[in-house]
């Protein structure tokens, strides 16, 4: 229960990340990989980020065009992982590939399948459409040592941010008088939060008279592997959501499995300095103590069988990993590993 | 046999580790735990250092009378560890409980009981009374990479003091002319030395005129699991211990395990820095190095499976050795964990 | 498949790295060792660096002539690996004993066998008799922290230099043009490489016309377990060898396994600090990133049993890989430890 599901798409970097004519080395799913984007514009391309001869990482080789060549002996790989030239030989070996893995572009996220390329189909790539708005964004990148879902569970549960997001958010205790609610609809697990006639939290006391009550929404959209959206609104209180205050707005949080025992997470924020390390103060500065000290306490075990105690603030986070086990059960029954 | 036993006291920290008020987290035998003393003054708390809901150290909470509030989601613990208050629901979840350990004052120190807690019998706690002089002492502690039973060995033969503690005690060769005599009595191990008409320690010149001989006495008591009290004395050679030199002095050397390959080491000396930087140049400066070299040059093998050579200096060490083994056996034939 | 062939010599260290009077310690074959050499000259002894009492490293000890005495407790140990002395007792306790390995200066160098003493045939060491070339040599040694067996391929397939080593030899394509051979003759595996009509690499260019073109030879052999000696030599162009540009030079690359996944690496260069650099430059900057990156890539992993490509080029590491492969299978069919 503790491999991956491999029949999805996860998102391996933002295209941001990835230079023009650069590549990018990055393990994944405790598989190194390379990408880069093919020089004509057309696509991007993932190939294992090791050399089928000597197994040297590629990334310490050099692109031609849109070929890799070894830095060891120069074989090179084209974007299908065909190796198609040895320095040594006429003719490059016929059975030297590189294995390749589907990956696509999409919302400003590179986008892979580490499963059977024949089920890849691009339809099931999360639905993260709001990220194509054209307003700047910031497209940040952290990591965390820690298994990654349980930094799902921390963004499902969005509760936790009345206990280690006092001093970013400086929450009023909404998530204690508010309604919560969490159900799974066509494969999306929605963990929302209403918190009716609120004092309004700390950052969003400038924009309101002294002594206004709002009330907040906060809605968590998770879709498998690990993709989740989070819209934050205010309104006064009262309103029925009618009078909004500000710009409700809606984030990306992107998870994706390094290793095992750690995890990419994909973010945005505004392009300025003061968001940038707002941003970095909640994530890296609250939750990931939190969560690393939590990956440790636990020893490596498998959650369930810690014998969690659940309560009702865990019923999104709950799906979203019932979800991935019958994920991972169905391609136990069905090996992906068979289908390459 | 490589596991701990588990129906015995060990100590867990010196009361004056646990500031009024507050917490200590502190791993005992491969356990994270959580130490604090009741707001009543009536007796200590051992809570195991984890939240039962998401695995979070509870020491990363708030501490709230003789409750602990978990930092994540805020679920209270009592010192029963039972979960009394949960703040996104009317009712504290039945089956969230924490574990607790029995822990006792004793001597200063707070002593534990990691098996079954119906046998946990105060009466059982090593004898260390000697502990409850009230001349001012300073209680120290030390961490030790190396299996607790290695540390055992180190104090249960001082005849590696000639080697290792040139430096520090400068002692003049008792070791090879006295008399050295282990013997079990009613589950204590005592392993003593006594060594007449030798030129004085370095340690002890200052006490006495120049070229007086004297008789010396180093004696150890053990007490499982790793409790000893060492009683060292001199006298005017040959009056048969009736002309003391100073004040003999009795030192307590309380062994935990940390991990499997890691242990604290309690320990007390003079309240003065020169006494303490002297201990720690005992402890840290010669002990350490030579027992962490070991420690890695057994590479994690079990210690008899090595054959160790056994000299007539480890009659002691044997003796522990055995005694926990014993235990060790005694346990594994009615497991403890099944008692909980 | 993994262990390491036993019944074989392996370098433990050049003779220069054991300073008269003193020990060295190291660790080989994932055993720790302690190697002198005796005082009268008469050859060297290699203990392993453990004490079969209470496995305390010897190495901090101290040496009495051609005894070792114990950090610990003072047992002494012969060149023999017998213990003489017991400071507790009148005599030695007969069982105590340290393994030695049969060690032996020759070419520089010191060679153990850690097999079956019985079959520890002088005859046996691999044939360096050019290391004992009267010119001064600076014999050193690096380490790096990768299989022994990914620096043998490093060493047996040379056409990497035209690759990672641009900066350092500056080759000019030769090994893309040039010839290559291996064959195997008498347990001898040979790896030669002949580059006629050439640009001449940079190193040789200060020794040449403008213009002139070359011809290049280079020759590695390889002796089992990791043993090889390098010549490269250059003459003018179609010369048959005969006009010799400088001196042809022959160094040797001897590899002995560490850990499992770390191995040392002697060498010999000139005595000036130029060349020193320049060798730390091609070993240490050039060769260890590929090749300590390479044992990552591998995640621990058997070599064949990830497939590996195999081009021409890798002719000679094959053979050696094999000719390795049959030495374990045969000590596995007859284990060496129980002729111990």
């Amino acid at each position: 229960m503790s491999a991956f599901p491999r029949n999805t798409w996860y998102m391996a970097a933002w295209e941001t990340e990835v230079e023009d004519g650069g590549m990018l080395a990055r393990t994944l799913l405790d598989t190194p990989q390379l990408i880069y984007r093919r020089e004509s514009g057309d696509g991007y391309v993932m190939l294992e980020n090791r050399c089928p001869h000597k197994f040297a990482p590629l990334s310490r080789g050099k692109r031609e065009g849109d070929t890799i060549a070894c830095g060891y002996h120069g074989l090179k790989f084209n974007d299908k992982g065909a190796c198609i030239h040895n320095p040594f030989a006429e003719r490059p070996p016929p059975n030297a590939r590189v294995r390749t893995t589907p990956i696509v572009a999409r919302y400003g996220g590179l986008w892979f399948w580490p499963g059977d390329p024949a089920l890849a189909d691009e339809a099931l790539i999360p639905d993260m459409a709001f990220l194509d708005d054209p307003t700047p964004i910031y497209r940040g990148k952290t990591q965390m040592n820690a298994h990654f879902e349980l930094l799902t569970d921390n963004l499902l549960d969005l509760s936790h941010v009345e206990f280690i997001h006092q001093k970013t958010f400086q929450p009023t205790g909404g998530a204690f008088t508010g309604k919560y609610e969490a159900r799974e609809q066509d494969g999306v697990v929605l963990s929302n939060w209403w918190m009716p006639a609120i004092e309004p939290p700390g950052w969003a006391k400038p924009m309101l008279p002294d002594g206004a009550k709002i009330d907040q929404w906060i809605e968590m959209e998770w879709r498998a592997p690990a993709c989740m959206s989070l819209l934050v609104g205010i309104a006064r209180a009262g309103t029925d959501r009618k009078e909004v205050i500000g710009t409700p707005f809606l984030n990306p949080h992107i998870i994706t499995p390094e290793t095992s025992r750690s995890s990419h997470y994909f973010y945005t924020c505004a392009p300025d300095e003061g968001a940038k390390q707002f941003t970095l103060d909640v994530f890296e500065g609250e939750d990931q103590p939190m969560i690393e000290s939590i990956e440790q306490n636990m020893g490596g075990a498998d959650f369930w069988s810690l014998k969690p105690v659940i309560l009702n603030i865990d019923a999104a986070s709950v799906l979203a990993r019932r979800r991935l086990a019958k994920m991972r059960e169905q391609e136990t029954a069905r090996p992906v590993e068979a289908a390459r």
